[in-house]
């Protein structure tokens, strides 16, 4: 039996990552083998690998919630791709339409099932989709998690519309997907960051306004000037407890505030009930999302063939590299894993 | 010329309300003239005259929100209403319809600009609105603010539906319309309480489940256990602090918290990011309403001849005492003012 | 092997339809064996039997979209329900949540797909749902199609609030429940009929204005006079052609038309794009619904104790007795089969 | 007192247009006094002077609904805007926010009341609006109507997103200005004209898809090609009965079809119920729009440096070839009146 190589995290750390030989799995009824082309690396899975994540996860575990791939092969009665297809897994494997439920969490890639580092997977035909042509493979691999919380956060729970203002925090993946999608949106962005010189960046991505936060650490106040005092349409919220307070200051009187990211925190901090009532914010999580919303950002994403934005590329390999970057916190937008390499 | 009599709030606290007399104003264009027959206290009327409120408000002041008046004269103009109609002072005079915007709070009565307290008042034919025919004066004026801001949270910026479980904290004014509102919609409520009598007094309104949060103060997981793991669709949050990591853990996968409220204080506790991340949850400040919402309001009581819950009634000469039973916080439902008393 | 009897529609005709003896299916993975306790007719199934449907379908085909039974085996793997659970066949056995999509016709049950007039089904899993404990078999059998259009079109497609005005045409199944649900949701309904004895069942049931369209042909206009000018906010259309007109009339500005049936006709008519723009109106085809919607209306059947009306009740044998009394139009609210008879 | 010439239709018939002299109105409490720049005409403004106007409209009347004034004199307590500021009058006066009310009509501008063809127009300051300041007062002058009915359908009504493909009908003004908002939100578009001339200027303003219905008649299944069956996601519907049934085969299941125009006729042809049904289509009236949504639609024109597209010009004296030129239905885009010439 043919046999391929696969990263386990077994012990809590990316230093103790690990390779391993594993059977090539032969796809059941309904299912599809994939040979993974490319993987790409969130936050999320950082945590998991510190074996700090709050969800169901299975241990040991292969990591990556996120990956391109080709099929393969196909199981008996599979109709929606064939042999050849380049696809990408879906982060909830049983997310396909309408809102997020309870039980998707079981079916969460490198959380509650193995994710994508391995040179094989086998799922079932629902939980892939077709990808945009024009991207390459380490591009699509960028699209599952990030990509998507950020297409969540702007077109199906919150609702940019041309004209909006969208404040994004940082340059990291999630971050500069929005910058992205709200640009393509018609909308305008102001960008915060702690270096002028990762707003630069931002600016070259379409960033209208930029916020320096070690600067001007009041940045919520900045962004109502900025707008005469109207106030942003949306914030998507990356920071957590340290900058809630301030995307509440942020915001315009009945503005969205997606909360995506805990960078500074998941708990702890003061919670900012009168500012939620005196703005009639609207708060709230988002948590990537179904594969409807993944092919309606697909159809954008080609229909203004954009680009996601990579900052860092690794070999197969170098998996553990690859953690040790995004642990640093230097690179702007994604960090991909080629596993051509 | 004529004159009335009307308090206000000069110096902070309601033992230093005091009656005053004023002419009784004639209605310019557009303007009508209400004599005016009762009036309800809210939690907010009892920070303004506490000197306490956040938001901008004149001095001295002319307290509360709500009221009930007769269309005593009408200014040039005037097509909306005539002389004799039974009409209530709408929360934001100048929001009639759509969205919330910052200019309202502005003309917000007993804040922005003087309230009910007053036997006669003055205002734009647009600030007022028709009232259902079956109430009394006393129950119409419970409606502006108590019953709009219960209104909007559930059927405007929330969206129940039937068979939904509906979660109401405690037995003041907005949750008990709340709890009204959510039967006539065919939802399920739970009622919290600390106190197994006055839950009787919501099992009367038709609460269907019951939780005293003094004897289970995990009312969240409670809750959750009433529903089989569901969790709760729409939390009427008026706690605050105190209260909203329990509603967080209350609610299902994408469920609605309204926050209306901050009993249990408006900062400090602490901001769990992690829940409304994890529950996808949809936390929005609620904020009263506009006039098309106030109407719809009426609509619904008059087709379901809903009457309001009121707890204790009060003398104009009595607005003291009034406040005094709002701060004790004993009463189930509202505080009301008969000024023919 | 043990043998099951199905009726099957072979030459168009409800009289050409005969019970013949297939293999009781075995249940593979992922499916359930159902053991079937009741059905019930749609107009939609009186279509097809004529061979008139303008979907795809197979020939011979076994009819009825709605039915009732019991979990009798499960395959390998199943883990949604269990031997013995009453469960509910879904309509579309693939439109799980989210909007309808293209391909969910062809998995139509007694239209895509053989239906439910057979002693036995075999489905996967996904493709049944839990119902209301307070109801008989046969009028579970009531809620997959007619119950579930109307639902969508009251509190999904189109959103019912409480104190709005719904009109309802005819006593049909469809009319029913939108009459009951309607009330469900605190709306007042306005009730159509060419029978002052159906208007009479149609009030006991909740409707609180009655219009006689055979003395009253011009209704919309009378709706208008009913609701001193504002009109309806939703009509519940079943009518098509020779209806829409009037449904038009009678609503609102900014008014809902769920556009459910073809009585008069599908075709032909008048097309009143003038009253689409004058009236703002929001016309929208409604198409049964999702599995999520399902569950959330039996929820609030449960929260209700409400009852299905059935107007009519066969024996298995009696199979084209049932279409022929659908044909005839004069039964107030569902026909039903039950199975043990 | 001062003197200002104003055009009026009095007879049916553009060449019975004629100047008259009036005296230049001064601005009463909350009044503004605009002196007028420019104007725009749409296919309602030759409606209205043929007489054939079905809504309230005051005889003899000023036409045009659109135009562009500064603000030469200002009421007692103007506090919106003072004298110097450019702004465009709202085609409905009254409708600031929210949904559209019946008696929005009666304040609707070259209809319920006199409109800009005039040199001086004194108007309620709630009934300005700011504008976009990189655009010349002709430009600003096609917003009102055109540009807002678009918007509304796109951003409002509908609610266009990026990827999706919108189909806009012909080369008039609401089409165009559907084509550039639809492209600002990163929508595809597919440009339907009779002229290959006409798609080559629609190409050159972003269309992506051209299809001249008079090669290809049935382009309801053009569409459906274009996008390998999934159909169009929005088309604004200018044609009324002669287009509505391919517009109802070129949608997606589930997609919108805003009804804005009827240049082939507004009654008359067959109701097409059946594919209303079939493809859950929403087809909804749009009716211009609310100040609100004219001020988003500013924000937007602004932030994309957008520019409407002007195909004809002419001086204030004349109006009636300006007329002449509308009902030829030649000109790509607007047409406009400069009052400087």
């Amino acid at each position: 039996m043919a046999k391929m190589r696969v990263w386990v995290s077994d012990e809590p750390g990316h230093e103790n990552l690990k390779i391993v030989e594993r059977d090539i799995p032969t796809p059941g009824p309904g299912q599809v083998l994939l040979k993974m082309k490319a993987g790409s690396l969130n936050y999320r899975d950082s945590v998991v690998v510190k074996g700090q994540y709050a969800a169901p996860t299975v241990r040991p575990i292969v990591p990556l919630s996120d990956g391109c791939g080709e099929v393969a092969e196909v199981g008996e009665g599979v109709s929606r791709v064939k042999v050849g297809d380049r696809v990408a897994p879906l982060f909830f494997q049983d997310w396909l339409s309408g809102p997020r439920r309870a039980e998707h969490v079981l079916t969460a890639l490198g959380g509650g099932v193995d994710g994508c580092l391995a040179e094989y997977m086998c799922l079932n035909e629902r939980g892939v989709s077709r990808v945009p042509a024009h991207l390459t493979d380490q591009e699509v691999a960028t699209l599952p998690c990030a990509g998507l919380t950020a297409w969540n956060a702007l077109n199906c729970t919150g609702r940019v519309k041309a004209g909006d203002l969208v404040v994004v925090q940082g340059t990291g993946g999630v971050s500069m997907f929005a910058l992205q999608f709200a640009r393509m949106a018609g909308a305008r962005v102001a960008a915060t960051s702690s270096s002028d010189e990762k707003l630069e960046q931002a600016k070259a991505l379409g960033a209208t306004h930029l916020v320096n936060y070690r600067t001007t650490p009041k940045w919520g106040a900045q962004v109502q000037k900025l707008t005469d005092g109207a106030g942003a349409d949306i914030v998507v919220e990356v920071g957590g407890v340290g900058t809630m307070l301030e995307s509440l200051k942020a915001i315009r009187i009945g503005g969205f505030i997606g909360v995506i990211g805990v960078l500074t925190g998941g708990s702890g901090g003061e919670m900012p009930t009168t500012y939620i009532m005196g703005k009639s914010a609207h708060v709230q999580g988002i948590s990537v999302g179904s594969r409807d919303w993944f092919e309606d950002m697909c159809d954008a994403v080609e229909a203004a063939r954009m680009k996601p934005v990579i900052g860092a590329s690794f070999g197969f390999d170098q998996a553990r590299e690859a953690f040790a970057a995004m642990h640093a916190q230097t690179v702007v937008g994604k960090i991909v894993i080629d596993y051509s390499r």
